[in-house]
């Protein structure tokens, strides 16, 4: 079988089970995210190993199927800045900016501590916690849709705060990599600083005055697809100056390129095609792969202890520490713990941090197994919480009906 | 750089140089796959050599290159099935059957003489007449379109014409690589034909009972992307098995995907967003990795004469085949010259034919690079020559406007 038959038939069995996955995860109530991380992990090393089957001898297989995925974490990202209102978002800011803060600020600092606590280098203990920083704004959009409070105070509280929140893991993230990837005296650390000065400044630049006429010229042109074809293009080039120039994560620069086409008149002509790029094909196959990069068979009682105090790491910091920045900002008690555990729920970003993390070394496979393992319980915990919380009392919610859908995830 | 952030720095180049030629190629008055080919030529080791540039040390770099083209290639035949209504082109059969089959026989015959001549083995000769025999139904119909007679009796019989044509020349190649592949004794033959039989037995019968049924039970279920998710599987599964089951190429069973799924009641749900995954991203790939396998500078003088040969054979097989085909089928002289002259387009399937030949060994590279010149040739004289024979005498066309755009390349 040519190579390419082989890529065939694996994107074809990774598609059919991360759908029907999907699906069976939401008919329990969960999101499909979950499900499809599930199938991957089933699919990988730990059972069926669809990557080293008896037919397949390519060598380039799994680096295919892994280079796809990573084109999906770009336009997951892109299309997280794409979704962003900034108008919405901006009305609750002290509430959404204290309630982001702290949300990272207690998992990274407690998560730092957990890994020296289990005997992790300081680097390798930092990283960690980072990855304990990190919410999903999909998950949380796609919970707090499910329990109809998307449009309460709560629900554009925690929008804000979920932004604040990956905004805030991704600069310390790209910072982080930064230091550690040089060394740490001043020079090179302003040199780190201003080349991420740099990046960010030409690329907001290129975003604000550049873009959105280019996308207005390329609209009119007789090409097809000439907005998406634009899209990805800026998306990937942003993606790459992010880590050539910013020595930033790609995922940085996809996330940017995302908010500056949501500025832009043309981005309805493009975000259905994106979506279906992303949702149809690209996606599925990130989560699969992070699946894939699970191997449930080389964990050890050790690593069961050291993933038990992730997950309650994980959970508890989040809640509280998420909850105490939004009564801070003037949310009452009840608000303040609804907010807290809607922002429990880790998903894209957090498998993305493990990723690099695995990428550079700093994370072995069982810290790496621990994060997926803390992914996958915070996100199935999140509906659970809010909703007995959400029915204690149900002062705070405004819903406004029919609700309307905000994640593609939930599009019937 | 990773390899990943290679692959993205060259996506990046391909869309963007893609798009810019494509846009050129239409202004000019030319199909945009005209210019998405040249440019290719540019970017390939004739000129810039992007997959050999400094910055690049990946080995899977160009392999990874290629299977998104021929991911591409599938996407393209998917459409090409998907965008035929049997209904109005089974009114002409008669025409379009004649004209379809001459206008193979022709070039096909001759094509085989002319390498023959050449001193090329009997397989490859024969080879090279099969590649001339595939006209283009995209560029046909982008052709008629810029004409405004689409919708003329002459344009419905040559879109009839060119579908013979290209099941014709499909099935063709399929038959002439299962023989040459396996060997010519009359058990082993019978085999070839009867798991063509099943194959294609098996995948007509799926398509009309099971997958109606399957797409609009999918339709239903809360997933994204459900339907263009299942489109994809089930392209990806039909042209795996159109080599695995049937022993045809890929295309073939890609093809037949999109003619079931054309049936479908469901095809609106995800028409859109295959063509956004095929124009937006993976059918630009396709046409510049045509071109980045083509090398000028091995050109040598008995390969320009090798050229000259296919292009003037290709280009007055065609013309004559598929015209006198036509006036067999009882069109007027005119209306006969005009329909052999629209089919003179090469397109898509002379360059997968060709593509297919250069993988099986079929087809050195200096043979490719005439059969690519042929197809550059053919797409830029056939506008020409179709405008000259409508103006001289307009009484065939019978233009409705505003003329409906029949392919996704001429949308503004």
């Amino acid at each position: 079988m040519s190579s390419f038959l082989q890529l065939a038939v694996e994107l074809a069995i990774i598609l059919l089970a991360a759908k029907a996955a999907g699906y069976l995860s939401m008919r329990l109530g969960q999101p499909s995210v979950l499900g499809e991380i599930l199938v991957g992990i089933l699919l990988g090393p730990s059972l069926l190993d669809i990557v080293h089957l008896s037919f397949v001898n390519s060598e380039t297989l799994a680096e295919s199927i892994h280079e796809l995925g990573e084109l999906g974490v770009l336009l997951l990202m892109f299309i997280a800045g794409l979704e962003l209102h900034l108008g919405e978002l901006t009305r609750n800011t002290r509430v959404a900016a204290l309630a982001g803060t702290l949300g990272v600020l207690f998992p990274v600092g407690f998560g730092w501590g957990v890994g020296l606590l289990f005997g992790l280098e300081g680097e390798s203990a930092l990283f960690l916690g980072l990855a304990l920083g990190a919410t999903s704004v999909s998950i949380s959009a796609q919970t707090l849709m499910e329990l109809k409070v998307l449009r309460s105070r709560v629900g554009m509280g925690l929008l804000g705060a979920a932004v604040f929140d990956d905004v805030l893991v991704i600069l310390l993230l790209s910072g982080f990599l930064a230091v550690v990837e040089g060394s740490t005296n001043l020079l090179d650390l302003l040199l780190i600083l201003g080349r991420m000065a740099a990046f960010l400044g030409l690329s907001v630049a290129f975003g604000l005055w550049v873009l959105p006429r280019l996308a207005r010229m390329v609209a009119r042109l007789p090409i097809s697809q000439s907005v998406l074809s634009l899209a990805i293009i800026v998306m990937l080039i942003y993606g790459v100056a992010a880590e050539l120039l910013g020595g930033m994560a790609a995922i940085t620069g996809a996330f940017l390129a995302g908010l500056m086409f949501a500025r832009s008149l043309e981005k309805e002509r493009m975000e259905a095609g994106i979506h279906a790029l992303a949702y149809g094909l690209f996606v599925p196959i990130f989560f699969i792969s992070i699946g894939l990069s699970v191997n449930l068979r080389t964990l050890e009682l050790s690593v069961l202890w050291l993933s038990l105090a992730v997950i309650l790491t994980a959970v508890l910091t989040k809640f509280f520490g998420a909850g105490l920045g939004a009564r801070l900002g003037g949310f009452n008690w009840l608000e303040s713990w609804q907010l807290g555990a809607g922002m429990i729920s880790r998903g894209e970003v957090g498998l993305i941090v493990a990723n690099v993390g695995l990428g550079a070394g700093l994370v072995t496979q069982n810290e790496f197994s621990a994060i997926i393992g803390m992914v996958l319980v915070s996100t199935l915990v999140t509906p659970l919480i809010l909703r007995a919380l959400f029915t204690k009392k149900n002062e705070s919610r405004l819903a406004t009906s029919p609700e309307t859908s905000e994640t593609e995830e939930s599009k019937p």
